[in-house]
């Protein structure tokens, strides 16, 4: 569309523009109702039929087993953070009334900013103890100090260390800010250490999906006690929360507070989301309503696996442009653990953040600016950017890289 | 435009057309970005001024004073009422360390289905014990067990028990599903008794403003403690919650959580909300910005006072049809109690609620069935509904009432 620009931004972030186009239509007027998405109620059949179908996308998209639930909240992963950490602290209480406070264990894995956060917040909430099973600062090959890589777990080195029992296991998939993110590939290194995690059959793996949901399949699904993700990179607007949650993570948290598990707003606790469908209250309709259509186009175009392919092309298209400017654009972060979906770099020389942003602009290509504690670029490469886009920030990228060249030269000459 | 009903939906609910035509736009392209408003990122300039001016017109349109912050996040009502219960609770205990959770009192005045929600909260929640400060089903005239009336307050007889000192002291300003409201007029004997209050210059007084928000000025809002609502009654898309909170109630609840309380989730505590300007995470951008444009829209039309004018006399009007209709529609709640927002009659005889209903519904006329709770009639009036509309309404209950009255006169011949 006329005026529309290429939105490379981290989130809230691109949405595709026929699916707009569309919601455009349904705030007036919601599947021939009269009634405005944002305007009809949540117990109306129509919304109703909105809802469920937004679920049996997510179900048959990612072939999530009957065994997991699909649950919608607000709150983002912030919510979450605090979330996780009350309803399976109350789970464990449940299994283990016997165990103290600090006997209870919350494995984190720390790879970035967001899992920094997460186990923050259950540092704060308390209940139980935070055991960091790796921090990937310490391997950073850098200053120690960087989020710039995915911990080793080959045969001879492990730097993951599990509990055997914990009440959680915490890891974020792709790490939004440091553009990290485990290896897909379930060979590679950089993966998630799925065969390192203690053996038993309801493991309370809590992934963090938030920036990498629906843009490529996850490994080891079935494994996990709790998936969740905000809607606002992939697949809608803000506002709506998704979680996939192993029913047996679904737990009485009044009983588990009777034997004196912290109290959880009634909100947050995933029984309450389960046992009224998602609508104890008021959920973001709107929100629910374009995701609906964002999922639905995705199946339209081929799935996931259409998805995945164009999303590997795209960062492996993105990275190789990078690695091609002889040091002009310089990676952040490991090879082996580059996002495919936040594709980190700086631009050498005093003030070329700015040029390489500002020629972009000039072009409708926008939001790339790093993350205000991260500076540099980020270039965020979600399902909604085309490879045809891709390519257009390529063709620029060159052409800076050139001219950057040619600066370099006349301020040598 | 053709093709769009009257919404007479309790909520979400209808939005005025020229600001989903408007949205509509914004959808595409927000304030000439070239990136819709669903797609923008949170910490852009563009949406901070959308954010800031949102605040301010509610600070313009209620008259809040600066010793009173506005803070905005997710969850609607539901979730802050376990926030208020939290964040009062920490307050509590860091100005009174040295009691005991059985000795701090939580005051709950009770006149419908959300208000006894709202106490039943608290009771999950503990950290303090639960008055009934009154229960208006004692004082029903039906049979002790309707919410259908507001409790007296008069001079000689009054039915509220105030504690002295409570952790904080909750209403709620218009009950949605049973159609009570505080009358608005203090003189009246229906109005919230603030004269009945305990004496102190810091109350904490807590209003659920979620479906009266920004239908009338609000009675004493600079002696509230926090005033809250979601958005999708009067003003916007659901998935957006206004807080007015009095900067005494922003407190440190880590603090509270070391002396004893509950530990607080990261994002219902008021203080990380208004540190952060209430962009300590991803808000409901969308959202946001529909109830910017809503208020815009007050703003240009006169503002509160206009609006109060016309909600008056949309109210006035439809009583005065069911008044009139001699028995064929009886309203459920007593005169002095009937909300302005949510108007409950029930049509007498078999079967004339799912007539009344057809009826409307031929002509363009929708939503208007009771809660699932309740039953009967429930027509809600909201700002979006005009006079005009309203009128519509009643010249169809007009006509509803004589083919009723003729009905009853060909089934008794």
């Amino acid at each position: 569309m006329e005026g529309r620009s290429i939105n490379f931004g981290a989130g809230p972030s691109a949405l595709p523009e026929d699916v707009l186009q569309e919601a455009a239509k349904g705030l007036l007027n919601f599947e021939g109702t009269g009634i405005g998405i944002a305007e009809i109620s949540h117990r109306s059949k129509e919304f109703g039929a909105c809802l469920s179908k937004l679920e049996s996308h997510i179900r048959t998209l990612l072939d999530v087993p009957q065994t997991h639930s699909i649950l919608f909240t607000q709150g983002g992963g912030s919510a979450q953070f605090s979330a996780i950490v009350l309803n399976l602290l109350a789970r464990h209480r449940l299994l283990h009334p016997e165990l103290k406070d600090e006997e209870r264990v919350m494995d984190y894995v720390i790879t970035g900013s967001w899992s920094q956060k997460a186990a923050a917040e259950a540092r704060r909430l308390g209940g139980g103890k935070v055991n960091v099973v790796v921090d990937s600062r310490e391997f950073s090959t850098k200053d120690k100090k960087s989020f710039d890589n995915i911990p080793p777990h080959g045969d001879n080195n492990n730097a993951y260390k599990f509990s055997p029992d914990p009440a959680l296991i915490f890891y974020c998939e792709n790490e939004t800010v440091d553009g990290v993110q485990f290896a897909h590939d379930q060979a590679s290194p950089a993966s998630f250490p799925f065969h390192r995690l203690p053996q038993s059959a309801l493991l309370p793996l809590v992934g963090d999906h938030s920036s990498s949901f629906m843009s490529r399949s996850i490994p080891h699904l079935a494994d996990h006690a709790v998936i969740y993700a905000g809607a606002q990179k992939n697949i809608g607007p803000a506002g709506l929360t998704i979680i996939i949650v192993r029913q047996d993570c679904i737990v009485d948290v009044d009983a588990a507070a009777k034997l004196g598990a912290s109290p959880v707003p009634i909100t947050m606790s995933y029984k309450t989301l389960a046992d009224h469908g998602s609508l104890y209250n008021t959920p973001s309709t709107l929100a629910i309503y374009v995701a609906g259509l964002v999922l639905q186009r995705m199946k339209n175009m081929g799935g996931l696996e259409y998805y995945e392919n164009v999303n590997r092309a795209k960062q492996a298209k993105l990275y190789n442009a990078i690695e091609e400017s002889e040091g002009i654009l310089r990676r952040k972060v490991r090879e082996d653990a580059g996002s495919w979906m936040n594709v980190v770099f700086d631009v050498a020389g005093d003030g070329a953040d700015t040029r390489f942003i500002a020629g972009a602009d000039k072009l409708g290509m926008k939001a790339m600016k790093g993350h205000r504690s991260a500076g540099g670029i980020r270039v965020s490469l979600y399902n909604a950017i085309s490879e045809k886009e891709t390519d257009q920030l390529i063709e620029y990228i060159k052409e800076f890289v050139r001219q950057e060249k040619g600066r370099v030269a006349s301020e040598a000459a």
